[in-house]
């Protein structure tokens, strides 16, 4: 898809199932925004694009993150761990929700006295986010 | 292990091999740490000794980090996804190290014109921080 090198990308150990596990942050406040996995082409997009792009396990296809709610990330950093098998993008999130239920970020639940107590309010309505015809 | 209430591990969709995979973030700093995994007996004595307990996929045991490198972690807050499959642990991490390269996390690589280039120094030689006898 281009001409730019691609050899950094065989420095990373995907996974029997060709992914990689990424870590969203989100740049200006260091939120863990989500969780998700990305193969080799979507990686390479989002490095070319600087728009997060990941690999979508249940659907089995690339998902451009925010291709139909309009929160989509802008990628500031891409960073690689010790064991070349994690990676960690650092992301502007656009409209300020990354999690498919309207919220921050999708780690809202807190452990508190053995149960997980929701502790981030809903920003919009999942249904006014996804508008399906 | 206790008579603590265990439903709340239930709730967690632990993968085909009972595993749960696990960002540590410090607590201070928002700084990404390492990723790791948990097994439900890891998480339930993380979650009651509040240190941090991961379970080796290498070693296909119970990695309590810190025990020999004294690098443990000491867990402030547990999260849950909105999918129930990833856990967030906030930590304050011992030492300042995390990685077992001897630097302060784990992800000292970003990407920079098609090349990983490390960006964080090693604070304590590995050989320094793993005595083995």
């Amino acid at each position: 898809m281009s001409e730019l090198s691609t050899d950094w990308l065989n420095e990373i150990r995907w996974d029997t199932n060709g992914l990689v596990p990424v870590i969203a942050q989100e740049h200006a406040t260091g939120s863990i925004l989500m969780f998700a996995w990305m193969n080799r082409e979507s990686l390479q997009i989002t490095y070319e694009t600087r728009q997060a792009v990941y690999w979508s396990r249940s659907r089995n296809k690339l998902w451009r993150k925010g291709e139909e709610s309009g929160h989509v990330q802008h990628v500031y950093e891409i960073r690689l761990d010790c064991d070349e098998d994690v990676i960690l993008i650092k992301v502007e999130q656009v409209g300020g929700i990354a999690c498919h239920t309207g919220r921050h970020d999708c780690f809202y639940r807190k452990l508190e006295n053995e149960n997980w107590l929701t502790d981030q309010p809903v920003i919009k309505n999942p249904q006014e986010i996804y508008k399906h015809e």
